[in-house]
């Protein structure tokens, strides 16, 4: 099989779908808004540092500017209806978290960015740097807390997000996330481990 | 259910897993290397941009030093155990394109950075910047040609990311794309655009 080659297009995928919770001071009181992002990644592992992409257009560009924070919001299946929504919508027109069913609650270890209480998981973030890149402003975010679900602790103390029901995007379409694969390390894993962890993996353990 | 927070963690999830290709003039010719990285997202739609991390102890890191290219290759499900040994072994050892059956192939519009006949697509990236974040240091590569296998692309001449058998990161898990849950602007769409695109994606069209 041979390639086509073509004109470049931002085809990386999958990528994540997650909701950016922003938040700040407005004229009467705080505000906030979720906004759809799919141009969003881990960029660093210590510090702990996501980067998103947000066109200056957006309200929640303005919010970010003002307050220097960002909530980074894992949606489940269930909330996948709400995410595309929030990701075609302005919040200047209307309050989205009302639209959607999605309860805003504080989010550790911020003041304005809010997590959402149906969401699996949440990152909270503080920029540490901005960068215009063209179409998009990129924000470097250290993730300084974050909150998982309870029901997604495993009896060891550790994170199970086999459980949570997350999704993907891939070129305009979002895939529930399919069959586990393998782990990270099963190519040169001894093969009484590689049988237990993926019969657990499969088993759902 | 409430959240239990914690200290922060790199979390973000789903990711991309994918290949990067690297190259460059060795004493004796031209090198060439593979490495899968997790980190790794779109960062800006116009000029195409990707954000791929890199530890400056990884043989990859040197080679894009050298070259300023690199590029991501997404691989399908048919390279899951090559991908993964990618990402545990350095190429400062071994041939990792022999190693995992992986044909090395020009990219276009690199000098030195391959891609992988086996791959669904590929993306050729120019750094543009490069950013030391900790442990990480980040490039982001301007994504200047692209190379789809001619298989997915459609009669439209659109490409159908569906049929390419890709698969997501999750939490030291790799998952396969599963079903196809809706599209971009599904939460708007009129009944009937509803009805035909989702109809066309459960039957793969």
């Amino acid at each position: 099989m041979s390639f086509i080659t073509m004109k470049p297009g931002t085809l990386l995928s999958p990528v994540p779908a997650v909701l950016i919770g922003s938040g700040a001071e407005g004229e009467s009181g705080p505000v906030r808004n979720l906004m759809t992002a799919a141009w969003a990644g881990t960029v660093c592992s210590d510090p702990p540092t996501v980067s998103v992409s947000v066109r200056p257009s957006r309200y929640t560009y303005e919010l970010i500017e003002k307050s220097g924070e960002f909530t980074v919001i894992l949606p489940d299946t269930a909330m996948l209806r709400g995410t595309d929504y929030c990701g075609v919508r302005s919040g200047r027109e209307e309050d989205k978290f009302s639209r959607c069913g999605f309860t805003p609650v504080p989010a550790d270890g911020l003041k304005y960015a809010p997590a959402v209480a149906e969401a699996p998981l949440y990152l909270s973030c503080l920029v540490r740097q901005r960068l215009p890149l063209g179409s998009h402003v990129m924000y470097l975010g250290e993730i300084v807390r974050m909150g998982i679900r309870e029901d997604l602790m495993d009896k060891n103390g550790s994170i199970d997000l086999q459980k949570a029901g997350l999704f993907a995007y891939s070129h305009g379409v979002y895939n529930a996330l399919g069959e586990a694969l393998g782990f990270f390390g099963c190519s040169v894993a001894a093969p009484d481990v590689l049988e237990r962890r993926m019969s657990g993996l499969r088993s759902g353990k």
